[in-house]
C-alpha cells in the first residue's frame, strides 16, 4: 500500500521499502558534470537518483555517490538507487548480466528499483561490441530498428530472479500502459512496486493512474515539466504549446504562494503521492525543485493545472516505427 | 499480407483466407429478430455475420443461416461466421469448452474468424448457472466485477489449440490496445488475423491501424457510426457530440455522391481496407451499408473525415473498475 509520510517527503512501497516523492533524474545529464551533479544533490538533500544502462552516465553517477558516501554524506541505506534494463535486453538470458553490467557501474550492491526501461524488445547487442546500444541496431542515428521476439512475461520472470538473487529490492516498470500493466498483475509473482511514465499537466495520465493505484504500484512521473524537457529533441510538439513554466494558470498559482512555476508543476504531482525525478544544472534550482514539497496547493489549483491535460505525449516510440505503437 | 480484392469486396487474411470488408454485425440485436434478421441479409448478399456469446443471440443467429443453407442461398464456405470468446472463458481449460457452446449454438462446425472479445479477464462462471454470463459475478447489473488472473498468452495457447483441432479457421483479437499486440506477436506460434476495435471518425485510430498493418494483420472497425451506435447506452458522451449522420462535412460529402451519410461513413472505412460491420433493422438500409462499397472518395474526401477525430472513445471498460484501464 502507498502510504505518504509527509514529514520525510517518502512513500512507502508495496514491497515495504520507502520511496522518496522527489528525485534527481539523470537522463540527458552530461558524463563531464554528472558525477558532481549526483554528489551534489546528495549534500542537497536529495535521496533519490533516477538512472539508466541507456543514460550513458552510470560510471559518473556511482563516482558522485560513491564519493559522498566515502565522506559521510549518506549512508547507503539512506539511498534510493535506481537503473533500468534496456530494451536491447529483455531475452531472459541477458537480464542478469545488463544488472550486473549497471551495477558495477554505479559501484553498488544491489539497486533499490530496478525498471524495465520500456515494453519494447530490440535485437540483442552485444556489451563489447557497443555499450550502451542505443535504438538503432547498427548504432547509427538513421539505422533500422530490429525487434526482437521477447515475450514480455520472459522478461519478468528474469526481473524476478534479479530479486531472488538479492541484486535488486523492488522490480519495477516503465512506459508500460494500461492494457499490459493488467496483462503483467495476472502473472507476476513478485508485483511491479513503481510504474515511471511521462506525466506532466499536458498528459496528466487520470487513468493510467487510477489503475496503478488500483493496483497498489507507485507511481514516478518523468518530463513533470512537459515541453521544456523536449527542447531540441521534439522541436515541432514544443512549438505546438505555450511553456508550461509560463503558462498562466500556473504563474497565477505560484505567485499567489510565492513558489516558482517549477515548484508548482512539481508539487501538483507530489501532493497526489505521485513522485517525481526533474533534473537541473543549477543547484539554485536543484534546491528549489526539492523544496516542492514544503507548500501545499488548495483542491482548486489542482483542478486548474489537471484542466490544463491536452493529452500531449512527447515519448512516442511509434514515431519512430510503426510497430513500437506502445499507445496505440 | 491483406490485399483488396476489389471484385468481390473481400480482403485475404495473412491465413490466405478470404474476409468481406462489409458485414452484418450482431451486437444488440434482440433474440426475436435476430434470425430473420440473418436470414434476410445473407439474401441481401451479406456475407459476413459477426457475433459473440456475449450479444446472446447465438442460438438464433445460427437458425438464420441454416434456412438460408437449407434454402440453397449461401454455401457454408462463402459465409464468414464470426464467434468471441467471453471475459469469463480466459482460462485455458474454458476456452475450448466455450468455442463448442458456441459452434452448437450457431450450428456449424467451425468459425471462420474467432476472436478473444476484450483482453480482460473474468473469473469463470458456469454455463449452467448462467449464460451468458455478462460483466458481474453475480449476474446483476451492480454487481462487483471479479478479475481473474489469467495471462494473455495462455488464453493464447488455448486459442492456437482451437485451429489445430479444426474448430476455427482463424484466432483474432478485439479491443486490444498497440502494447499488448506488440507483445502478443513476440509469442504467437499462430498470429491474430484480425483486430476489431471501435473506430469511427471521432475516434479514427491512426497509430493502431498503422501497427496493425505493419504486422499484417486487417482491421474491422466497430461502432462505425459512433455516437449513434451509443444511444441509450453512453448517453453523457453521446451528448456531448454532433451525430455523424447529421455532421457538415459527411453530410456534404454524401450530397456530392448521391450517396448515404450511413455510406460515406463505410466507405472511409472500406475504401482504406478496413472492415465495417454495421447493423440495422430496416432492409433498405441494410442494402444501403451493404453498397457503400459502390462509389470511391477522394483523397480530399478521406481527409476530411480523418480530420473529425477527436479520439473519442465509447467503449471503455475503466468507466466501470480503474482496474479496467485497458486503453490507460
Amino acid at each position: 500500500m502507498v502510504s505518504k509520510d509527509s514529514t520525510s517527503g517518502t512513500v512507502k512501497l508495496a514491497s515495504g521499502h520507502s520511496y522518496p516523492l522527489t528525485g534527481l533524474g539523470l537522463w540527458k545529464v552530461p558524463q563531464e558534470s554528472c558525477a558532481e551533479l549526483v554528489y551534489g544533490s546528495l549534500k542537497l538533500g536529495y535521496r533519490l537518483l533516477d538512472g539508466a544502462a541507456d543514460y550513458d552516465n552510470e560510471v559518473q553517477a556511482g563516482e558522485g555517490v560513491t564519493r559522498a558516501l566515502k565522506e559521510g554524506i549518506v549512508k547507503r541505506e539512506d539511498v534510493t538507487v535506481v537503473s533500468k534494463l534496456w530494451n536491447t535486453y529483455h531475452a531472459a538470458q541477458h537480464v542478469e548480466a545488463a544488472c550486473r553490467r549497471s551495477l558495477q557501474d554505479w559501484n553498488v550492491d544491489y539497486f533499490d528499483v530496478y525498471y524495465v526501461h520500456m515494453p519494447i524488445s530490440l535485437k540483442y547487442v552485444d556489451p563489447k561490441v557497443r555499450y550502451p546500444p542505443g535504438w538503432s541496431y547498427d548504432g547509427t542515428p538513421t539505422g533500422a530498428l530490429e525487434i526482437e521476439n521477447s515475450p514480455f512475461h520472459e522478461t519478468w520472470k528474469a526481473m524476478e530472479s534479479l530479486v531472488d538473487l538479492g541484486l535488486v529490492r523492488n522490480i519495477a516498470i516503465s512506459n508500460m500502459p494500461g492494457g499490459m500493466i493488467m496483462d503483467l498483475m495476472a502473472y507476476a509473482r513478485i508485483k511491479p512496486a513503481v510504474l515511471q511514465v511521462e506525466l506532466h499537466p499536458y498528459l496528466s495520465q487520470v487513468n493510467l493512474v487510477r489503475l496503478a493505484q488500483a493496483f497498489k504500484i507507485h507511481v514516478t512521473a518523468y518530463s513533470s515539466f512537459g515541453p521544456t524537457s523536449w527542447v531540441g529533441i521534439s522541436d515541432t510538439v514544443v512549438a505546438k504549446c505555450e511553456p508550461l513554466f509560463t503558462h498562466s494558470t500556473i504563474e497565477k498559482i505560484a505567485k499567489d504562494h510565492s513558489a516558482t512555476p517549477a515548484q508548482v508543476i512539481l508539487r501538483w504531482a507530489t501532493q497526489r503521492t505521485i513522485s517525481v525525478i526533474p533534473k537541473s544544472s543549477s543547484s539554485e534550482r536543484l534546491k528549489g525543485n526539492l523544496e516542492n514539497e514544503k507548500f501545499d496547493l488548495t483542491e482548486e489549483e489542482i483542478k486548474a493545472v489537471d484542466e490544463l491535460n491536452v493529452n500531449l505525449r512527447f515519448a512516442d516510440p511509434a514515431a519512430a516505427d510503426a510497430r513500437l505503437g506502445v499507445y496505440a
